[in-house]
């Protein structure tokens, strides 16, 4: 149903303005209180407004019955098949702490653990030692000097980092140092492929090194390393759509994704009404832009509905600003579900409304999971967005006599 | 969704019949006016009273967001997967023109064009030189004899001509001729694949002569060929789906792709009730007819709104005739958009209304963009019409014990 390689092929370059609003973990389930969702029970007549005008319907990210992480969904919304297309876990966590990613890197999740005498692991997250004393022993760590890469290592949260090995030809082709369990050693790094062989041995010195620097350390006294991944290689959306993207997002991990697929990231504030006006201020500068709101997101993690519904109505009053830079097409959706009974990412499908001057106009009353199954764009895949949105903006060439 | 290929492997012979009414350019926009799409606004109550006994739904030609043209989108209605089966350019224009193709037949677009003295391209349309002139200057072309292959020509509109090279193993593996932009001289056909060196050396000698016979024409001093294709390999709707298929269309480029998949091209008028009157006299030959109306496309490209709904008004005046035949399946849809609003082909999906005696019963009110989104059939590729309509007809075998 969707055959994302023609439609690359068929791109043309234009001026016409595509705006993309990704509303994070957008659908919801209902209420057991009220029997409504949180997009049923928030308050948003300009977007309830709009949808009438709109084309709708429901989209699941990856497949059906499948939970996504944030990382293919959004390639799936980015014209990208996440099953094609994969972002290693080190690469999620480094764009995640904000680490500037590039060709030559490849990246690993780190945590600092604790090991016994005999160098058995016995807490594989050093009692989760605070944030703080991360950032002081990653100071330690950082002047580690090993032959052929560049070692960068990054902080996060609790016993939580990051470190990125940067040199030519490393591969991301490595088995996690991390044995999983407590009451074993750390893993020598293996290789998992010949050509993965010289950046194993680059990784294992890396962690002799810091065993010698960490040693009487307490009770961070190890790191484990695991999820390693290069920066993938991804034709950019300008090679692949003819496009002039740029991102408009607050949160590291989204703007990282989005510089994966050659967007220009624009600097913002923290709010729906700074994205707004970083749009307009960019507004001659591009043809498409995706424009990030995180809040729902991880209000559905934390369980909290109420919230959720909040930060939809914020949304909707904000929501004639955006209208009024009267983009060719826009389209409304998230990258997947979060709903705040569940505290979890889910495979609910997400509902999604497009406007154009070209999109038909399925009449529906307002924009929620239940109205979306009666919009004439049917239940299909997220990776179908980016057809449908270069179409709209007339982007797109004939196939065929 | 769609696999065409175990569905020919189920398919066999029966006695019952289909109908296919394809209806050109069928799917349309809401006038900015009235905020109906034609098929809204036409009055059809025969085809109003039959739809709610049919199973009804929205097809996409080709995939999400692509906008088909009319090769693809009738294959796909045929039952051929248009990403895997191409028409080429030449061979599409040659069967516009009426032109028989034949298996050994290598087709070309041709235009005359002006050179100056130095032989760079002036105007590559030689001042869009009227018909008739067209006409003389192929009736001078038609004697040249080249080593290998037989050369026919045929006359276009205005400056436009086809070019057919009959022979044995000729390949249309070539790159054009026209430099595609004025102030260079035409190209040398080159072969872009080892197999057409041979083919190349023919066609370069058909344009060394041409080149001598135009010489002292004034302004069409010259052609250029573009498009160079082969009669498609492509198995017949007999051998592939055990159909004795035939066609009835007014317009040689749908005659033309009926040929293409083995069906029998018939006689008939000008007119739908013409049609429907050669059906009637083929009734007992065939067992699945193709009918095209191709007035609703022609009125969309020319942004005709209200001609479309008098075509769909005539259409449906004329389909009791066709019901009074009782196929055994009907199927009423169209090979893609062609909104008048957008005066050309577009990407958004076609309506289909199938009834059978086997079909469910939708029940739907009107038959239109709008409602056929309530169909049971939902949103899915034209490919699946064909698996359709077998299985309506009974002419499925079972999958599996």
């Amino acid at each position: 149903m969707v055959d994302i390689e023609t439609v690359a092929g068929l791109s043309m370059k234009t001026d016409s303005k595509i705006v993309l609003l990704v509303v994070d973990g957008l659908g919801g389930l209902p209420s057991e209180d009220t029997g409504l969702t949180e997009l049923e029970t928030a308050s948003k007549p300009n977007i309830d407004k709009l949808v009438g005008e709109c084309e709708c319907g429901l989209i699941d990210p990856v497949a059906l019955g499948v939970t996504p992480g944030s990382g293919p969904s959004h390639l799936a919304l980015f014209g990208y098949d996440p099953t094609k297309y994969e972002i290693g876990r080190g690469v999620l966590e480094a764009l995640g702490v904000g680490f500037d990613l590039g060709p030559k890197d490849v990246a690993a999740r780190g945590n600092f653990c604790t090991v016994n005498e005999e160098g058995i692991v016995v807490d594989r997250r050093a009692g989760r030692i605070p944030t703080e004393k991360t950032r002081e022993l990653c100071g330690l760590l950082k002047d580690i000097k090993v032959e052929g890469a560049e070692v960068m290592i990054v902080p996060g949260k609790i016993h939580r980092f990051v470190v990125v090995f940067r040199g030519d030809d490393l591969s991301g082709d490595l088995a996690d140092s991390d044995p999983q369990k407590e009451g074993k050693p750390p893993k020598q790094v293996k290789a998992l492929s010949p050509a993965a062989e010289r950046t194993a041995r680059i990784v294992n010195e890396f962690i002799d090194k810091a065993r010698n620097i960490l040693k009487d350390q307490h009770p961070a006294n190890m790191l484990l390393l695991r999820g390693f991944a290069k920066h993938p290689d991804i034709p950019t959306m300008g090679e692949r759509f003819k496009l002039r993207p740029a991102a408009i997002a607050t949160y590291p991990m989204y703007r990282g994704v989005a510089k994966l697929v050659g967007m220009d990231v624009l600097d913002t504030g923290t709010t729906f009404g700074d994205e707004i006006e970083t749009l307009k201020r960019h507004w001659n500068d591009y043809d498409f832009f995706y424009v990030h709101v995180k809040e729902t997101d991880s209000a559905g993690e934390d369980g909290n509905f109420g919230r959720r519904v909040e930060v939809l109505e914020a949304l909707d009053r904000d929501f004639p600003k955006l209208l009024a830079l009267k983009p060719d097409v826009l389209v409304l959706t998230g990258d997947h579900s979060t709903p705040a009974r569940l505290k979890a990412h889910s495979w609910h499908p997400v509902p999604v409304m497009l406007w154009s001057r070209w999109s038909r106009r399925d009449g529906l009353k307002t924009f929620s999971e239940r109205e979306c199954r009666f919009g004439s764009l049917g239940r299909f895949p997220t990776l179908g967005i980016m057809p449908l949105m270069l179409a709209n903006a007339l982007k797109l060439s004939k196939f065929g006599a």
